[in-house]
């Protein structure tokens, strides 16, 4: 108990959640803030997390015939000169290359040098140069649709960074495709839509609610964007992966046409969608406790962790440590085999214990001579709140691993579709109502709120002096016949799921 | 007979192999240089490539104890002001970031706002800023040794930019360790060069020597510099991979400092390795050939590509064509199952067919109604130089291809080795010999030269006016007693392999 209280996390969520949050990304070795203002080092154990997400991910986006490459990084600034809604929508946050070398100056120190005919832009999204290779690419239509997938750092200035949340850069998979009809287009949109659903619902284990963003919120230059939302647990709202429908926006603004075959030229339709290194921020603010990260065994870089407890003479205990590792090693689980490790490094048994229990790995399990002559190992299961060490058969304890990891990836998931659903409030009619919902601490943003919306640009302020904002019009959402606005109290015209959102 | 001439690859690689590879890599579109000044594209064929090259080397990497993490993009300027030489070997070709936003001026077009307190370096490597998280991280003997790992993208700006050879952005893995000491360290060193011999030998098919550089080619900071070697079919050299022991230069540079066992206060000893996209090049220049790529088994895409060939109705040719597929498929080669795919695209066959030999699949069949009523497919080995088309008993094709890819593998292997070994002189001792041998056209740059050599300035100067350099000291040469520098003509101290490089 007394090593419990020393490492668990403070201040605790209920405490102050984003400081909470910052806490744990740091002790638990996730990733951090540093060198250069909003810019991110992703430590070993978080990167090892997103190594298992782009797995999980690639594969998906692959199943549905896309396929990866890579484009330049620095996009010249006339190419966002084309889109006009787009380099809007990004200017403010342009990194700018301007100079391709250092010399020494009269100082005695290095200053840029060798001015840049035209500046490059630090892409933060590559529609623009990607669309051209497409253009060149692109001949007739039987070259379409053309589906391709990038995975690759973005940059995009950011004036309030948030490990993990909002850093000036980050890593995601951006897709685009281009196809020869809006239908193909549109469904191309949606699919992808669910290849992210899919993905975090299965492999992060957190429920989203799939939507259209409202006009307000799409994308700079698409005609529509799709999204899928889940709720953190301080009832905000965090947008888990984007799918766009471009219409023929960029495809005009680009040449990106192809011989149709009945011999005419035609604009084709394209799409883009992305998911980011944002998602590991998802997964803490999800799952994480008062004690520090929870991961997903799916996503677990390691899944059970083996700490052998030795005394004077280790051979025999670390023996069979190896030989545990060895069984659970040979087990499969979700078709892979379980990613199981002996801690040999030099330090306290608890400090390595609290280690991984920090960082969220699955199961620990704990192994001394006294458990040898018991014939037991001692494994405390990192979903258990009082964290209690439980003996269980050294007999058959890799079996009872793999179940315990997939009890733990349907539990985390249960426990956040709970959440989702006893934090989303149906029952709010009036803006009176709707003020006071939101108007909470930091600490607790209340949750969603599902209610008819007019879609009217007044509402957009009122919601914005509340911090709050309209997620998704969910799909599949049946508007009552006099169904009238939360905010305005007049007709409305679609149903939103409302929320403060990261 | 025809397509072959049609198909072929003009010019040819006696004709001009610079301008052949150039011509292969676009006509297999492996990559274009586009967009911006010395940047590339990875067409999806050579991203794959890259992907397959990534899997195996990220393997062997991690089985070292290594761990993947991500850095950032940006360095501040100041961050290289610390190690002299470093900066020094990298300033002329530094991409500098100045501003972080745009704005429209008053003639309407955007400009860069928002000039940055301190300019920012696109990461040209990162021992600089790697090394400074190293320096937080590292407390007692206990956290050493570090290994980490990172993929990501390079900036260096190049003015004779090449595709894949020479880009102004590139992409590769950068490993960075921190040991207690020296040896340690130096042994790392010559593990990573060990793996990147084993991934370019078994995966690539690609033959090399392993060595020391001269101090004058040493990366800027290195202590040592270990490289691997590799001839391309005109006889130049391609370094394959780099491994450094850094001695306590950017520790020192960076307070890379830990309490040792003894209690003391001690600087880390460091070393970092590399390898590159440049190594889809080597590939295209080891195994191309004037039919276009041809893609060693283990890093093909796709191992076996199946065109039917259809007439009137297609279904039983098509079914046919699937079966075949998933029979291929179900094969295991090499540890995974073989990588197949039937081509249904509207497209004729014989351009289907010399599309995949141009792009070097190791194994192209083709499947018509005739073949289905021999029991017969037609099998082309992309290893044949005459592309003969065989037909091959239906019964038993699965076990044939998977047969035929470890020939190709192994075959390809052996083909650059008795280049490597024809074309490498071990005669020449004048320097009229050395002159006359390295006095070539362009297209064919004679070989290696393996001689003695004093390691005096004033030879440099000589090599550098043929174009040649010291590639490596070889390991486990010996010197005989009398040895004269094939340059000087004086005594020599080291036996030195010499070489035109890329």
């Amino acid at each position: 108990m007394e090593g419990k209280a020393k490492t668990g996390i403070s201040p605790t969520r209920v405490e102050d959640f984003p400081q909470w949050f910052q806490t744990v990304v740091r002790d638990a070795e996730v990733a951090e803030l540093d060198h250069v203002r909003g810019a991110m080092v992703i430590r070993p154990w978080g990167y090892g997390i997103w190594e298992l997400m782009q797995d999980a991910l690639d594969d998906g986006i692959k199943e549905t015939g896309a396929v990866n490459a890579y484009f330049p990084l620095f996009i010249p600034l006339s190419y966002f000169e084309e889109e006009a809604k787009h380099v809007e929508g990004f200017a403010m946050e342009m990194a700018v290359v301007t100079h391709h070398r250092l010399e020494q100056g009269s100082d005695g120190k290095l200053h840029p040098a060798a001015e840049l005919p035209e500046p490059l832009i630090v892409r933060p999204t590559s529609e623009t140069i990607i669309g051209r290779s497409f253009a060149k690419w692109i001949n007739s239509y039987r070259d379409l649709p053309l589906m391709i997938n990038q995975w690759c750092n973005i940059v995009r200035w950011e004036l309030r960074p948030r490990v993990l949340l909002r850093t000036t850069e980050f890593l995601w998979q951006e897709g685009h495709t281009a196809h020869a009809t809006d239908e193909e287009a549109l469904e191309e949109t949606r699919r992808m839509l669910g290849v992210y659903r899919e993905f975090v619902e299965s492999q992060l284990a957190i429920p989203v609610i799939a939507g259209e963003k409202p006009e307000y919120e799409r994308f700079p230059g698409a005609e529509i964007t799709l999204s899928i939302e889940a709720m953190m647990q301080d009832g905000k709202a965090l947008q888990c992966g984007t799918s766009h429908y471009l219409g023929q926006n960029f495809a005009r603004a680009m040449d990106m046409e192809f011989t149709d075959e009945d011999g005419e030229r035609k604009l084709c339709h394209t799409t883009s969608w992305g998911m980011t290194t944002r998602m590991i921020g998802a997964v803490v603010m999800s799952h994480g406790d008062d004690n520090g990260l929870r991961v997903p065994p799916r996503i677990a870089p390691r899944q059970a962790w083996i700490v052998p407890i030795t005394r004077d003479d280790p051979t025999a205990v670390l023996q069979a440590a190896d030989e545990l590792r060895d069984e659970i090693a040979g087990q499969s689980w979700d078709g892979k085999p379980v990613r199981v490790q002996v801690d040999t490094r030099e330090r306290k048994p608890a400090d390595k214990r609290w280690e991984w229990i920090r960082k969220g790995v699955p199961v620990v399990i704990e192994l001394g001579e006294r458990d040898l002559e018991g014939g037991v190992v001692t494994m405390t299961r990192r979903d258990d709140p009082g964290l209690s060490r439980d003996a269980i058969p050294r007999e058959g304890a890799g079996e009872a691993v793999v179940g315990v990891l997939g009890d733990i990836q349907m539990g985390y998931y249960q426990e956040a579709s709970e959440r989702l659903r006893d934090r989303t409030r149906d029952d709010i009619t009036t803006l009176e109502e709707f003020r006071e919902f939101f108007a909470r601490e930091e600490t607790d943003s209340g949750g969603f709120v599902r209610a008819p919306w007019s879609e009217e640009p007044g509402t957009i302020e009122t919601m914005g002096e509340l911090g709050v904002s309209v997620r998704v019009i969910p799909f599949d959402e049946q508007l009552p016949a006099d169904a009238r606005c939360v905010i305005t109290g007049g007709p409305a015209r679609v149903m939103a799921t409302f929320a403060k959102a990261y």
